[in-house]
Order: structure tokens, then C-alpha cells, then sequence
């Protein structure tokens, strides 16, 4: 199918997408368990058997990425090579292992006019997901909507459309193998903008909208979008260095924090140091900063103690660098670490290190991010790390779902209430 | 002050708010429940002991009202009788009587390499809800928030809008005489649109709006806010009675679920009638809806034994009527039955009336809606009637909250992780 259309074709296709993922998601919500899994082992399958037509899709989309002059660094998350091909299905078996999210009983009621009032968990409906690049975003997501019960319609990127048509198809004809209709994976067969303002209108048929890219996109969503959105903004993450705390261990953290994966959204960006603790602390995390690359932007205070430090500005407390740049600031408890982090932050993952009890009471109950941190690195905060097998995303949302996203937060409830003739009085 | 203003003064003014707010929901969030009861009871005394000024105000509100000419039932809504007014104290009590919704431990973990991960409910922060018409619920919205230690800022109807300033005026001094930030509970001083518009794009202040009023103003709310919506389109409940039932008692739940409160939303509006127990059914049937006035519009099979019945369209199907006006269609099974449900239902309360488990099952498996009744009344879809106290509304929607709203849905979660110097490796 070509990349661009007529505005009424493409408003008709959608809406007959739109219609059919309805249709999936009926039928999805009553799966068994054991049938989910055998589907999603038949699309890990699928993607396996046709590891050689997906590099052949791949190489045209890398192809067209490199006459655009796309930065290599781009270019290596667009590429699949058979290792990557054989990682998607072995993720898809992982989530087929894992507990099924629907029909867990969240609570019972019995009201003393004997109604009986179970609330369970159910598949959202329909799911939209909006994503940039990395192609095996369409097979991971595909795989935990439907483990959750959910269709979902996926819109990628550009750069990708040749890798993603190819996988959405193999995941899509897998589930009708397995007796479900057409409809349960779809992916938007356009990639302008056109497509995405019309699939933002459709709540009639999308239960959900899960935008994942840059801050640009998610804005736009959140603007256009008439049904709901779980988003994940940016991750400006810090760690307070208390005024009494195990320095060595607290240098090993943030180096961690700072270094281990820079560009991920739980990676440190600010670095807030209790003046008391500086003479201390500040000797051995220069040095390790320095043995590790990482450009250090201080306030004027911290300059005075690493006069090599760049002067940070406003900006750099908002900023979030994804690379081994960090900003450090001197505070003078506490409360002042709170105050900086709930102004500049973005609620995502914060953290403390402290010998001192009530300081990390204080910090966790008034840090409002969706994760805090005594004495362990912010890079933490993930699906996996937490335990709930496959990740959908981070949530910087408060609504539905905070902080890292598994099959679980893909559910909704509902009430069934078991009655005798009760009659409201 | 003045219900216009210059857009400068507005927006400034908005601004303002927002920030307020978000200072007030700071404290809010880390206080401790007796203190909130304790606010709580100072807000219902200050109601008590003001009820004077509110009267004054409330006839300032009834004189134009019966200059505008609104109709009787909307002046009675709009009308502050001394017992109103203690019933709005009273309910201020009754929240204050519930658990705390803030500070529940959701679940711990620890992971195998010792972090100790607990799950915790914590306020949403700010939530701006605009609504219509009835002033108590400027007073019961206010109570609810503060209870899940949430500032609100309220946008009330301009048939309200003396009474909802002294009352959000009593509610907020209140919170201040309790050593609480101005700013907990605050009202839109503006009754145009221009200021609706203004609030729908401060999600940097606002966590949560929640519209209740008529579906247009819903529909624009979900299509211009910026933050999350939680709303409640529109409550056309079912009931199907199935081919083996209780006669006696199905046509007991029938009438109540129509007649007893007609203008609720989870009032009956559709009934379905399996064609293999009309027979018995129909006659007892069509006499008590008789009996208590309510119209009939049938489908063509339905009629041929209600000759009387008024012939039903298909707008029919999709109408809630909030009147003592009931469509009735003939169906040939539990499954065309949930497909005529999924198809024409507002997804709110629907209900079957059945001896055969199997049909009850299916049915609960496969209707997509927030709360399912076997031999009960849809009326009872409330937050008292299910056990929550007081109650914000009824979600039609399927993130975070669905069905029965209380103070525990006005809360979020989130994550603390407790480490002994752990990084990731």
C-alpha cells in the first residue's frame, strides 16, 4: 500500500480498521488463558519462519534511512538482524508465560441486602499505539495487548513501515490461525500525520492512546486525542546525597545511575548534594565522574569545590540530557531537595541516600514521582526489574496507571453483581 | 466579583488558581487523617452556622432563575431549603466517618536482589470538576476531594453562581482555619465559556478534570482538555429477561428499575424480552407498567402483543429517556441479546433476570459494561449502595475508574523502594 491517500479513503479504511479491532477485542475478552498463549506461540512462530522476509522488509526500510542520511545511531535501532528477529519471539514466549491479567478478582462484597459484588479485571477494548523507529515495538506491543485481552491498532514510524507492515501481518495472521478474527493486530498502512489527527478522533473504536516518542508527539496527542492517553512525558531523574549517608556506596550509585545506560529515561540527569556531606562526598564522585566521561554543569557553589564544573542555567535543571552530562546543585536539607524536585522534575523516578530515617520519610511522602528511591539506583524503574515480566511503557501519568506499565495496567474492571430479586427500596 | 472579565484578567487570574492549588494539594497530601476528618467537621459547622448568608445568596440565584423562566424542576434543584443545607453538613460528616483513602499499602514486594518495593495510594493532586445546576454539589465534591487530599477548583453553572461562591467561600476558610494553604477548595469566579476554555489547557496544574452535565457539555470537554477526563456519558441500562426466569420477581425488578427514580442514570431504559417466555411474561408486564404510567415503544414483534405500544426507531434504542418511557424488543437468545446491549448500551448498568447459570455467565463474561446485574436492579449501581461512602460519580469510562466512583478512585499509587546500595548491572 502506498504511503499517502485520499483524505476519504483513508477516513474509510480507518474506520473499517476501527470496526474490525472492535470486533477482535469481543472475542479476545472471552480467550482462555491457555488459548492467549498458544496464540502468541504461534506468532512468535510466525516471526521465526519468516525471519528471512522480514530482513529482506527491513533492508528496504534501511535502505531509504540511509539515502535520508539518518544518523547511525538511528539506523542501528532500525536494524533487524536475525539475532534481534529470534529476541522478538523469544519475548512473546516470555509474555506468554507470565500470569494472564483478565479475570483476576480484585475484590468481593457481600451488602447487607445480600447483593453479592464481585469486581474482576477485563480487557480495556481497543488500543492505539503511536510509536517512532524501532520495529520491534510492533511485535512487543502486539503480544501484551493481547495477552491483556485488547486489540490494538499500531501507527509507526516513517523510517520503519516496510519492517512494520510485515510484522504486524505475521502477528495478525497467527491470531486468525488461531480462530480469531481479523482484526486483532492492525497496523495504519499510511504514515503521514493525516492518519494520526483521524485516528485521534476515533474513540468511538479506541479505548486508549499510547503515544512513545519524543515530547512533540505526546504534546500533539495529548492535545487531539478525544479518548484517553497514558503517556510518558521525559524522565528528569535525581538523587539527593543527604548530609549523613554511605559515601562509597553513594558514589557507586550515582556513577550508576549517571553511567550505566545514559540514555534511558531512569537515567540520572540532576545530582542534588547536602552541603554538610560535600567535603566528604565530593572528592571521590569528581573522580569518578571524570574516570567516567561525564561533563559535570554546577551551581555556584559546586563550582567552587570543582572549578572545572561548567556553570549550569535554568535550563539544565529541566533538562533531560540522555547522555553523560549531569547537573549538580548544593541544597541545605531535605526539604530544599523536595522543593527543587517537585518544581523541576518530572515525576518520574527520584531518589535518596541516607543513613537517616526520617529524611527518607520525609523524601518519600513528599516527592510526588511515580517512583522514589532510598539507597538504590533510579535505573531500577522498569517492568522487568519490578517483576511484572513485559513493559508497555512508563507512565508519568497520575490516572490509571504510574510508572512502569505491564500487561496488568492494560486491564480495566468491571462489577458483577449477583441479586435474589433485590429491588432498590 | 464581576461573571466577565478581560481575557488578560482571566487567564492571570486562572493562573493564579492553579498555583494555589497545587500549593494547597502539597500539604494536603501529607496530612494526616484526623487532621482531614478534623477540617472536614469545621467545614460542615462553617455550613451549619452560615446557612443564613446561604439562603441570601440562594434567592439571589432563584430571582433570576424566575426571571429566565427555567423550568420548576430546575428551580427545585437549584433551591437551598434549611434541610438541604444540613443535609450538605450531614454528608460532609459522613466522609469524614470514612477510611482514609490515602496512605493504603496497594502491595510490597522484594525483589531478589533485596529491594523492597511497596505500592502506595496517594492523592491525585488537583482536580477541576465543572458542573451544573445543583449548589450541593459544590459542598459534597469539595468534601470528597479533601477526604483523598486533593485541592479542587470548581467551575459551577451560572444559575448556581451565588450559592457556589459562599459555599466554596465556607469550605475553603474552613481548610485555612485548619492551618491548611488558601487555595484547597476554590471556585471559577466566571461563568462563560472563555473560562472553561482557559481551564481545559492548565494541565500543568490540573491532574484530573471531571465534567458532570448534559453530553454536549462532556463531549466538548474530552475535545479541548489538554489533562486526563473522567466522565459519564450517559446511562441507557437493559435488562434482558431470559427464558427461564422468575416471572413474579423479573417483573418486580422491572418496574423498579424503572419507575422507582426515572431521571437516574441507572434507571432502565431498554428491556429485552426473550420470545420464548413472553407468553408468560408479557401479560404481568404490560399490566404493571400500566399501572404506573409508563409508555411503551415496541418493536413489531413486541406489538403484536401490546397492540397498544408505541412502534419503536432506532433512536429509540439509543435513548435515555430519564422519563417513565420504556422501549421493549423481542430477542431470541442470551447471545442477541448482549450483541443488541454491546451495540446500542451506554456501557453503564445492564442486567439479566435468569434461572439458567449458563446464560448469567455468558452474559457477564460478554457485555462490556461497568456493572452487570443477574436478579437485581440496574438502581443499585451508587456508591452507597455498593459500599463507598460518598460518591464523585459514575464512570462510563474504562481508565482508572470505571462504574461507582468514591474517594478511593480520586487517588493514585505510587512506588518506594527501599535499597541497601543496589545498582543495576
Amino acid at each position: 500500500m502506498s504511503t499517502t491517500a485520499t483524505p476519504e479513503l483513508m477516513k474509510s479504511t480507518l474506520t473499517e480498521m476501527g470496526k474490525k479491532a472492535k470486533t477482535a477485542s469481543r472475542a479476545l475478552a472471552v480467550l482462555p488463558s491457555d488459548e492467549k498463549n498458544r496464540c502468541l506461540e504461534m506468532m512468535a512462530r510466525g516471526v521465526e519462519q519468516a525471519a528471512e522476509a522480514i530482513k529482506a522488509a527491513n533492508a528496504e526500510d534501511l535502505e531509504k534511512a540511509k539515502q535520508a542520511g539518518l544518523a547511525p545511531a538511528m539506523i542501528d535501532r532500525l536494524t533487524l538482524t536475525d539475532r534481534r528477529i529470534q529476541e522478538m519471539a523469544d519475548g512473546l514466549r516470555v509474555v506468554a508465560s507470565q500470569h494472564d491479567p483478565v479475570g483476576r478478582v480484585l475484590s468481593t462484597t457481600v451488602r447487607p441486602n445480600g447483593l453479592e459484588i464481585t469486581k474482576i479485571s477485563v480487557p480495556l477494548g481497543v488500543i492505539g499505539i503511536i510509536y517512532e523507529s524501532r520495529p520491534n515495538v510492533t511485535v512487543d506491543a502486539a503480544g501484551i495487548c493481547l495477552k491483556a485481552g485488547n486489540a490494538v491498532i499500531l501507527r509507526g514510524g516513517s523510517e520503519a513501515f516496510h519492517s512494520n507492515l510485515i510484522l504486524a501481518g505475521i502477528m495478525n495472521r497467527a491470531a486468525i490461525g488461531c480462530g480469531l478474527p481479523d482484526g486483532t493486530v492492525q497496523l495504519v498502512p499510511w504514515t503521514d500525520h493525516a492518519a494520526v489527527n483521524l485516528l485521534l478522533k476515533m474513540d468511538q473504536y479506541l479505548d486508549l492512546i499510547i503515544p512513545r516518542g519524543g515530547e512533540r508527539l505526546i504534546r500533539l496527542v495529548c492535545a487531539e486525542a478525544t479518548m484517553p492517553v497514558l503517556k510518558h512525558y521525559k524522565g528528569v531523574c535525581h538523587l539527593y546525597v543527604d548530609r549523613e549517608c554511605d559515601v562509597e556506596k553513594a558514589v557507586e550509585i550515582v556513577v550508576n545511575a549517571k553511567v550505566q545506560r545514559p540514555s534511558a529515561c531512569n537515567a540520572l540527569e540532576t545530582l542534588l548534594i547536602d552541603r554538610k556531606i560535600a567535603e566528604r562526598f565530593v572528592p571521590p564522585f569528581v573522580a569518578a565522574m571524570k574516570e567516567n566521561g561525564v561533563e559535570l554543569r554546577g551551581d555556584e557553589e559546586f563550582r567552587k569545590l570543582d572549578p572545572e564544573a561548567v556553570p549550569a542555567t535554568e535550563d539544565d535543571y529541566y533538562a533531560e540530557y540522555l547522555a553523560l552530562v549531569l547537573t549538580v546543585k548544593m541544597v541545605g536539607s531535605v526539604e530544599e531537595a523536595v522543593e527543587h524536585i517537585n518544581q523541576y522534575g518530572s515525576r518520574h523516578s527520584d531518589g535518596i541516600l541516607s543513613d537517616i530515617p526520617a529524611d527518607i520519610d520525609y523524601f518519600f511522602a513528599n516527592v510526588d514521582s511515580s517512583t522514589l528511591y532510598a539507597n538504590a539506583s533510579t535505573r531500577f524503574t522498569d517492568g522487568g526489574e519490578f517483576g511484572m515480566g513485559a513493559e508497555i511503557g512508563i507512565s508519568t501519568d497520575k490516572l490509571h496507571a504510574r510508572g512502569p506499565m505491564g500487561a496488568d495496567e492494560l486491564t480495566s474492571y468491571k462489577y458483577l453483581v449477583r441479586g435474589s430479586g433485590q429491588i432498590r427500596p
